[in-house]
C-alpha cells in the first residue's frame, strides 16, 4: 500500500521536501498543510520588494498552489493550521483557518517543517505599538509595504543589526526613510568577528543608518512613536523594525512531548528523525549539528532547510541519507558591500577554548589595473597545528561571495591552508588576480605557520603601545601622513635596508597598509638580526577596527 | 658564500620567482635579465588599454624597474638578451641591445622564464603585410593602439578564435572597429566543447562580429590589405591581427641540448628542473603535467607562471617543492558574456579513450526574482565509476567564475559530484540561489549515476529524429510554438499524468527548456512503465548546438 505523508509547512524546507518525494514516488500520498495564503515563497526576497528592487509581487512565489499541485500532484491544504500532533497515534489535528472546520488526518510519516517566528520580547508598550513591524512572510511584507507606500515615514528605528535589519535598513534608505539602526552587542552582524562588522558599520554610517551599538530597546512610548533605549536615549520616529533574530516553531513538537533542544530547535538526528520515530523536522524549527565541531547548533537559512528537505525526502522512501551538518555560510548585500562568512569566527573559536591562528589580507577582487578593481578585507582562521581552516569571514564590494564560496569548498573538500595557494582559480583581469585572494590568504597564512613572519594581531597591539614597544611604519610618507599609529616612526620599505640603523631594539612591531609591505620588511629584519613582528592585515585592519 | 641566481625574462614567473627568492634570502645574489624594455608587466591587461578599459598606460606596469630594486635589491638589467646559455660552464651570454656589448655572466643556478611568442606561420604575403599585428608585450601594443588611433581602421581581421582573439575582436570593436574573425577549427575558445562555445559564437554574431568558422587564411594580398582564406573567400580589411596561438621560446633551451618536449615546451620534473640539473624552467616556455591524468601539456596561462615562480624560488633556496600540474582552468570575458572552463573537456576526455558522463545544467546565476539574474550554461564531465569531476564549463552573463572556481577548488580537494549537493555555498538573492547552480549541477549528475534518469546528449538526437523514435516536448505551448524539435509532440507537463495515454512507445525522449522538466516528466512516465530518456540540458543546449 502507498505511504501516506503529512508534512507541515509548505514553503523552504516543506516544498523542496514534496517535490522530491514526488520525483521518488508517485504513489505517495503527499499532504502538504499550510498555515499561511501562500506556499513555497521567496522569504529571502521580502526585503526587496519593499524597497522597490523587486517590483512585481507575484515574482515572489516561487511556486503557485496550482502550480505545485500540477506538477506533483500533491494534495495542498493552505489556509490550514495543525494543531496538534499525535506521535503515538500517528495523527494530526487540522484546523481550516477559513471554515474554522477542524479534523484529523492519519499519517505513516510526518515532517515538520513550520520554520521560525521573529522574536517579539514582552518589551513595556510593545503591544501598543502600531507601528511596529516584523518580517517574516508575504502578510508582514504586505503591511510595511502598505505603510510605507500609504504613510512615507520619515523616519524608522531598525532593532537589530543582523542580516534581516541590515538588509530592512538598506530597503528603507532606498525608500527616503531615515533610519536609525539599534542593536545591542558591539557590533553588527554576529556571524563576523569585530574588525570586519566594523567595515560593514562604517558603510552603513557613510550611507546615512544612525547606527546605535551597545544599546538596546527597554521600552515604546506614545504608540511606538518613541522608542526608549537602555541608555535613557529617546527616539522619536514614525516606524519600527523589530528584528532580533528568529525562535523555532517548536509548540507543537514541544506538545507531542518531541525533545526539543537548549535553544528551542527541535531535536533530530543525522537523518533529521526527531524522537519520535515516524517524525521527522527540518528547516528553521531544528536544532543541527555544526559541521566543524558538531556542537548543537541553530541556523536559519534557505541552504540548509532546502537541501534537508531533498534528504529527508530520500530517507523517508527509503534511502536512509545523512545530513552532515551545517558550515553556517552566510552572505548579505549591505547598500554597495558584500559581507560574508564560512565556519567558525573567532568569537566561536574562543569560547570553545580551540587554540586557532589568524589571517587577514586585502587583495584586490580583480587586476587593479583594470576598472571596478576593489580591495576585500578576507579574514582566515586556522589550525596551527595542520593548518585546518576554520572558518573565513569577507567584506567588500565586489568578489566576496566567491572567494567565501570557494574557501567553503575548500573547508567540505578538507583541504587546509597549505593547499589553498595550488588552487587554480580562473584569472583574466576582469574577474581575478594572477594569485586569486584566496591564494593570497593562503601565502600569508603558511607564512605564518612557517614561521617566516611573526604576526601580531590589532587588537593586542593596544598592549604594545601602551608599553612603548618600538613601532615602524613602512609606508611612503604621504601614506604615514594620512594617518599613523601615534607612536609609530616612518621608515618606507623601500629604505629600509640603508636605514635598518635607525632602528633600537630587537622586538621592532612593523607595519604597512595591507600587511604585505610590512612582511617583506620582516623578511628583511629578521636575517638582519631584529625579531620583527608583523601586525597583521595592516594599518586597514587596525584603523577600521579601532577607529 | 651567497648563492648567484640569474633569471632569464622579468615578467610573470620571472619576477615572482625573483621576488620570492629575495623574501627567503637577503643575501643571494639574483640578477634577471630582461630583453624589453619593462619587467613585471599585465600582459593580461594590454588588449583593454588598446580598447580604452584601462585609460592609464602606466597602471600596467605592475612594477617598476626602480620599484623592484628598492623593494626586492635585484640586479635587473633591462633591454638584455641571453644569447646562449652554457649548463657544464654555467655561465650565460648577455647582449645589451642598447650597447651592443656582450658579456658572460656565471651562475649557481639558472632560472628561465622567457614566455612564449605568439605564432606566425609563414604564410604567403605575411611580409609584406604592412598592417599585420601580434600582441604580446608592451610595445606590440603600443604599436596597436597607434595604428588605431591615428589610422581609425574600419575594419579589422582577427585570425585566431582563441582567448586573445576574442578579447582583441571586443576591444577593436569597443573602438569602432568591424571585426570579422576566422577560426580555422568549428568553434571558437577551444577549452570549451562545441555546445559551449556555440553559445560565445552566437553572442559574438549579436554585438556585431563576423564570425567565420572552418576557414584558414591562406595568402595576404596588397600588403595585407587583402586576406584570403582557404576557401576562396577574399576579406577586404584596414588591419589583421594574428592571434592563433603561441609557441614556447625554448631558443637557448634548445641550443643548450636542454631536453624539449614535443610539443616544443621545456621539459622539466616535478621540481621545475630542467634535464641540466641548475637549470630550472617555468611558465608559458615549459611543458607541465596536466593535473587531471599527467599527460604533458603546454597550458600558457599566467597562474601557472605566478604559482611556478613561487614554487621553483624555494626549490632553488633549497626547500624542495614540486608542482602539481595544471588544471587549466582558464576564463574570458566576450562582451557581455564570460566563458571559463577547468580540468578536461570531453573533446580530451575522447582523446584519451576515457570514459565519462555529461550533465548540463542551466540555472540562474542569482535568485530569479531579484533583478539582474541570468542563466548559466554550465556542463560537467564526470566519471560514471565513483562520480569523479573530470572537469567543467560554464557561459553566461554572471556568476559563470564563481562556479568554475568553486568547481576548481572541489576537483583539487578530490571531491566527487555526490559531494557536490553538499556544499554549502552563500545565499541570498543577489549572489545565489537556495540551490546553488554547482549544487544544480551535483544534484543532476547524481540522478543521473544513480538510475533516476536516462538522459541523452545534444548530439545524439540527430539519430533518433532519423529514427523515428517517438519525441515528447513537455514544456508548455508558447514555448513550443516558438521553436522545438520538428518531429517532437507537445503534452505539457502540467498535464503528463492525465495524457500519458497519448504516448505510443514505451521508449520516449523527453525534452524541456533547461531539463529540469524532462527530468521530472521522466520520474512520472519511468513509474508508469515507460522508458524515457530525457535530453540533457533541454532545447537550449541542442538548439545553440545545432543552430
Ligand atoms: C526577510 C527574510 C530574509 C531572509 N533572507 C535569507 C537569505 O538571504 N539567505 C538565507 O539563506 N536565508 C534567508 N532567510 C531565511 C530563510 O527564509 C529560512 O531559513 C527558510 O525559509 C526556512 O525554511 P523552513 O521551511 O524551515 O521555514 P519557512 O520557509 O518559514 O516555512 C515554514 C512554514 O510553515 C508554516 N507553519 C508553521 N507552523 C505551522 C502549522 N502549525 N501549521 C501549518 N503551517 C505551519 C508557516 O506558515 C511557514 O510558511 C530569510 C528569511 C526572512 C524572513
Ligand atoms: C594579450 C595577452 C592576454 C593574456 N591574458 C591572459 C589572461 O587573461 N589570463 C591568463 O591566465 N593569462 C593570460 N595571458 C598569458 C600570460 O600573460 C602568460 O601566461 C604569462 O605572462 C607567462 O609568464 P612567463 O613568465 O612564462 O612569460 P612572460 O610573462 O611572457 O615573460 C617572459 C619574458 O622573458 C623575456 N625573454 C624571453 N627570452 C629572453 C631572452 N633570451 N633574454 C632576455 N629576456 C628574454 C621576454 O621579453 C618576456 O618579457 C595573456 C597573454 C597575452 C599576451
Ligand atoms: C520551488 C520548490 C518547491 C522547488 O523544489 P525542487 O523541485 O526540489 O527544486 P528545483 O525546482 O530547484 O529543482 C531541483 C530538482 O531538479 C533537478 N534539476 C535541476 N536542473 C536540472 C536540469 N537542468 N536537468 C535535470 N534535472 C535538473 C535537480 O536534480 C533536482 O531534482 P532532485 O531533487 O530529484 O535531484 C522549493 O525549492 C521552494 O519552495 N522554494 C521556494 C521557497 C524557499 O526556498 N525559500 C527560501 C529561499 S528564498
Ligand atoms: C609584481 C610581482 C613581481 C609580484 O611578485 P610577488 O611579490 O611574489 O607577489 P605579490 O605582490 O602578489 O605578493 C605576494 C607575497 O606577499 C604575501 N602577502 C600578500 N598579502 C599579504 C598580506 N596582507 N600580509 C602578509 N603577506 C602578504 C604573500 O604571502 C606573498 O609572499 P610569499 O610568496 O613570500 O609567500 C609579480 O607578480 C609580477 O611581476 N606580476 C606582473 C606580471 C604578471 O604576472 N603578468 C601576468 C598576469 S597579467
Amino acid at each position: 500500500m502507498a505511504k501516506k505523508v503529512i508534512i507541515v509547512g509548505g514553503v523552504a524546507g516543506g516544498a523542496s521536501a514534496a517535490a522530491r518525494l514526488r520525483r521518488v514516488n508517485e504513489e505517495t500520498e503527499i499532504i502538504m498543510f499550510e498555515r499561511g495564503e501562500y506556499i513555497s515563497f521567496a522569504n529571502c526576497g521580502l526585503p526587496y520588494y519593499i524597497g522597490g528592487a523587486i517590483t512585481q509581487r507575484e515574482k515572489l512565489l516561487v511556486q503557485s498552489v496550482s502550480g505545485m499541485k500540477n506538477r506533483f500532484n500533491i494534495d495542498i491544504r493552505i489556509k490550514t493550521e495543525i494543531l496538534a500532533i499525535d506521535p503515538v497515534k500517528k495523527k494530526i489535528t487540522a484546523r481550516n483557518l477559513v471554515t474554522g472546520k477542524t479534523y484529523d488526518e492519519s499519517y505513516d510519516t510526518l515532517l515538520l517543517s513550520p520554520g521560525a517566528s521573529p522574536i517579539k520580547p514582552p518589551i513595556k508598550g510593545i503591544e501598543a505599538a502600531e507601528n511596529l513591524y516584523t518580517l517574516r512572510n508575504i502578510p508582514d511584507m504586505d503591511k510595511i509595504k502598505a505603510f510605507v507606500d500609504q504613510r512615507s515615514p520619515k523616519h524608522a528605528v531598525v532593532i537589530g543589526g543582523g542580516f534581516i535589519g541590515l538588509e530592512m535598513a538598506e530597503n528603507l534608505i532606498d525608500r527616503g526613510v531615515d533610519v536609525t539602526l539599534v542593536e545591542m552587542s558591539n557590533q553588527v552582524l554576529g556571524p563576523l568577528d569585530f574588525e570586519m562588522a566594523a567595515a560593514v558599520q562604517e558603510h552603513l554610517v557613510q550611507k546615512g543608518v544612525k547606527v546605535i551599538l551597545n544599546d538596546g530597546v527597554s521600552s515604546f512610548e506614545n504608540q511606538g512613536k518613541t522608542v526608549v533605549l537602555t541608555s535613557g536615549t529617546k527616539i522619536e520616529t514614525n516606524m519600527v523594525l523589530l528584528a532580533i533574530g528568529v525562535k523555532p516553531e517548536n509548540r507543537l513538537a514541544k506538545e507531542a512531548g518531541l525533545e526539543i533542544g537548549q535553544r528551542g530547535g527541535i531535536v533530530v538526528n543525522e537523518y533529521l528523525q526527531t524522537s519520535a520515530p515516524d517524525v521527522y523536522a527540518i528547516g528553521d524549527a531544528v536544532q543541527v549539528s555544526h559541521y566543524m565541531n558538531g556542537e548543537p547548533v541553530q541556523i536559519p537559512l534557505a541552504w540548509p532547510a532546502n537541501r534537508q528537505g531533498r534528504i529527508v525526502a530520500d530517507t523517508i522512501m527509503g534511502k536512509k541519507t545523512a545530513y552532515k551538518g551545517t558550515l553556517g555560510t552566510a552572505i548579505a548585500k549591505i547598500f554597495d558591500l558584500t559581507a560574508a562568512s564560512t565556519g567558525l569566527n573567532e568569537k566561536q573559536l574562543m569560547q570553545a577554548g580551540v587554540v586557532y591562528k589568524t589571517v587577514h589580507v586585502h587583495p584586490s577582487s580583480h587586476a587593479g589595473y583594470y576598472p571596478g578593481a576593489n580591495a576585500i578585507a578576507l579574514k582566515m582562521l586556522f589550525s596551527p597545528d595542520d593548518g585546518k581552516i576554520y572558518g573565513a569571514q569577507a567584506v567588500g564590494k565586489d568578489g566576496v561571495d566567491k572567494r567565501i564560496d570557494v574557501l567553503a569548498t575548500a573547508i567540505k573538500g578538507s583541504l587546509t591552508i597549505y593547499d589553498l595557494p595550488d588552487l587554480e582559480l580562473s584569472y583574466a583581469p576582469p574577474y581575478s588576480s594572477a594569485k586569486d585572494p584566496v591564494n593570497m590568504a593562503g601565502y600569508a597564512a603558511v607564512n605564518i605557520l612557517e614561521g617566516n613572519v611573526e604576526t601580531i594581531q590589532w587588537h593586542e597591539m593596544e598592549q604594545m603601545i601602551t608599553n612603548r614597544e618600538e613601532i615602524i611604519d613602512v609606508r611612503e610618507p604621504e601614506e604615514y601622513e594620512m594617518g599613523h599609529i601615534e607612536t609609530a616612526v616612518n621608515i618606507p620599505l623601500s629604505q629600509l635596508r640603508d636605514r635598518m640603523g635607525e632602528i633600537k631594539n630587537k622586538k621592532v612591531i612593523i607595519y604597512c597598509q595591507a600587511g604585505l609591505r610590512g612582511y617583506i620588511a620582516s623578511r628583511i629584519l629578521v636575517q638582519n638580526g631584529f625579531k620583527p613582528i608583523n601586525l597583521d592585515g595592516g594599518y586597514k585592519t587596525y584603523s577600521t577596527a579601532v577607529m
